[in-house]
């Protein structure tokens, strides 16, 4: 009896020094998770063990961006409708109207008329990055060509993030990033712009832990507003201190009202396109600009997926960079004048910012977006409802300034009586 | 004492239950993987818990493809030669000297001048998609354009295969494969294919365990043998048979000088292009061909990645396809005319079989090829050694035939000169 008595206490007592164990190894590394003189990548490795409940707890953060779905959905039905032979006025989408440069189609057909365009580098021709490079005052090597700069993006976060890193977005949010990330297995974090889509570097940084890279669009996508070059610092500075990267996508920044600076450092990975600055949209065709072990890395992957851009699309946007100054002046003052049309006249009915870009307006119309853009589509006019870049956004709507000053007011006409009928339906 | 002793004992009987238990569960599950009745689909299931065990195993098989590296270093240097002014012969890559018709330069054109490329449809034009699915006998929506071939093997494998997921290539094999498996952390297993570059099948069938995809490349590269239409069909039975995929790469058919059928199935993804049949490596445009629901996964990340292929470029395959016929006649006239030549040229000094398809020819050379490739370089003459394809075929040289019969001629006379010189030498 003793003997049992024995036997049952001693198996008690390992188990309690078992418990014991465990419970002091787990203190040990939450004490370390305390320490505040570590760097921060120490204490990411530190973290690892915990990144479970630290998921958990991060989520309140997580983003539940939009309904981008819905985009493509109104896309499809005003496709349709075209396709039966209705007019439709495409306000939807960020395809310029404006006609793309002699010297650029020009150019093009010189090299086809030549015959021989042959497999080029994977990294792009070299005129073409040297000339970029002079432009950016960095170094060839420094630079990548890529079919446009949304293949560069799928390329940095691919190569540069890892499945269940997170990055942070500000909202409202062009909603390919979401998409991208989600198709890499990448968490979106976001943080509400505030009222005149500025960012909080104050909030930021209170954000940041586990954050990976920070994705700053400016002109931002669907605002139209630019942060100043002192708040990309800023966002740049936090970034380092946190051992995160900056993707910088500016493909909107030749077409700001102000001067918007197109950095490249250490951490920063600058993605432009010439989609808008040129009208190439469909050409498809943009870059990095980053640190060159970085792009060794993205070239890389342009050598097992694409090869490369074609040549004469590549020599067609030297030639477009040789007039870049009079193409975009050009480009800039029509649209400048369209934004200021479209402020005017909406500020008058809703509550808009003047856009500080050219390409988008972005008006609060106080009511459900994707019933407004369903609603106008069947009246002939096609805009993206504001859900698309975030979920608090429904009563925003993006319209695209891509029409004549004559049209953009007739379809803002029909908007607001839209609404307004709408509204004094509801009441 | 009598009660330590009685501890001592009861641990040692709570232990030895323990691992009973154990060795019990996992007998148990080994038992089940011995049931010949069970489906591939459940066995796979239960085999997962021993993944570890069976991937020590399957490492025998596992490739240690080649040594790729040497093909692209090989290929900067010729790149710097050629910059210092020196004349290199390039036979080392699949880039056609043979010029675009003019046919399908002028389609390009005339889409250029009319100046409005807009944002394509992601899937691909439908005109384009229409045609080619007319001459595959199969439905538009069962077609996806994509920028070049090597876009649509990337897209096809991160969209179908998981990582850790096991290939079938067969050896000697073009090594962008198994770049882009590494890529996406698919393992790639060979099977050595005979000595008339044929498969045997019964082999085949003895390694399917665990293979998700069989990689087919008929015409095959580098070796430009044909697998006979029969081969082709047991090999798809035995992918059906096992659940897996085939990738159906059939980028060099229509160059083939006997009939390479381009089929369509249910678990068959063909994938073609039309940089070598149409001579527009550098414009890169190709296609899959699958069931409607792959494709539409491919077309989601057609739209995340590349937006579109530029719609002027499919315009001018378009063109292209209408004159096919008449252009691949010519090509195939022009490349049957080499392939001839030097197989005469190449089987009084070395062992060779006869190119069934234009493009490739790969003899055996009989010593390193590594050396030789570096050698001829030297003397301006470019060619891919044979490593590049397979540990296996160091002895082997890949010859592009894509330089006029004098041209070849001189080359291989060089080739063969400096062959017997480094023998006697070894000697």
């Amino acid at each position: 009896m003793t003997a049992f008595l024995f036997l049952i206490l001693l198996l008690l007592a390992v188990v309690f020094a078992e418990v014991l164990t465990r419970l002091i190894k787990k203190l040990n590394r939450d004490l370390v998770l305390l320490h505040p003189f570590r760097s921060h990548q120490k204490r990411d490795e530190e973290l690892k063990p915990f990144q479970n409940y630290l998921n958990l707890f991060a989520n309140s953060l997580m983003i539940a961006m939009g309904r981008e779905d819905i985009f493509y959905e109104l896309n499809e039905k005003a496709l349709k409708l075209e396709k039966e032979g209705k007019n439709i006025i495409r306000l939807n989408i960020g395809e310029p109207d404006y006609r793309v440069d002699k010297s650029i189609i020009k150019a093009a057909i010189k090299r086809l008329n030549e015959g021989n365009v042959k497999y080029g580098s994977a990294a792009g021709e070299y005129y073409l990055r040297e000339k970029i490079a002079c432009m950016l005052n960095t170094d060839t090597q420094d630079i990548v060509i890529t079919p446009g700069s949304k293949f560069a993006i799928y390329s940095i976060m691919k190569n540069l993030l890892n499945k269940g890193d997170r990055i942070m977005v500000f909202a409202p949010c062009w909603p390919t990033y979401k998409l991208i990330a989600g198709d890499l297995g990448i968490k979106v974090c976001k943080l509400e712009m505030n009222e005149k889509w500025d960012i909080d570097t104050a909030i930021l940084n209170e954000h940041m832990n586990n954050i990976k890279m920070i994705v700053v669009i400016n002109p931002n996508n669907p605002t139209s507003s630019v942060l100043s070059n002192k708040r990309v610092r800023e966002i740049v500075e936090i970034a380092t201190d946190y051992n995160a990267w900056v993707l910088y996508d500016v493909a909107y920044a030749d077409l700001a009202f102000q001067p918007v600076k197109k950095i490249v450092e250490d951490n920063v990975l600058l993605v432009d396109s010439f989609s808008k600055s040129f009208s190439l949209s469909g050409w498809r065709v943009g870059y990095v600009a980053c640190n060159r072990d970085i792009c060794k890395r993205l070239i890389k992957f342009n050598q097992i997926t694409i090869s490369c851009v074609p040549e004469f699309i590549q020599r067609a946007v030297f030639t477009g960079l040789e007039h870049k100054d009079k193409i975009v002046k050009k480009a800039r003052k029509v649209y400048k004048e369209r934004a200021v049309f479209a402020y005017r006249y909406l500020k008058r009915h809703v509550k808009v910012c003047m856009p500080c870009s050219g390409f988008y307006i972005f008006p609060h119309i106080g009511m459900d977006s994707v019933k407004l853009a369903f609603n106008l589509l069947e009246k002939g006019i096609a805009i993206a409802p504001g859900i698309v870049f975030g979920e608090k956004y429904n009563e925003y709507v993006r319209i695209s300034l891509v029409r004549d000053l004559e049209v953009l007011k007739d379809s803002m006409s029909v908007m607001i009586d839209t609404i307004n009928k709408t509204k004094s339906e509801t009441i």
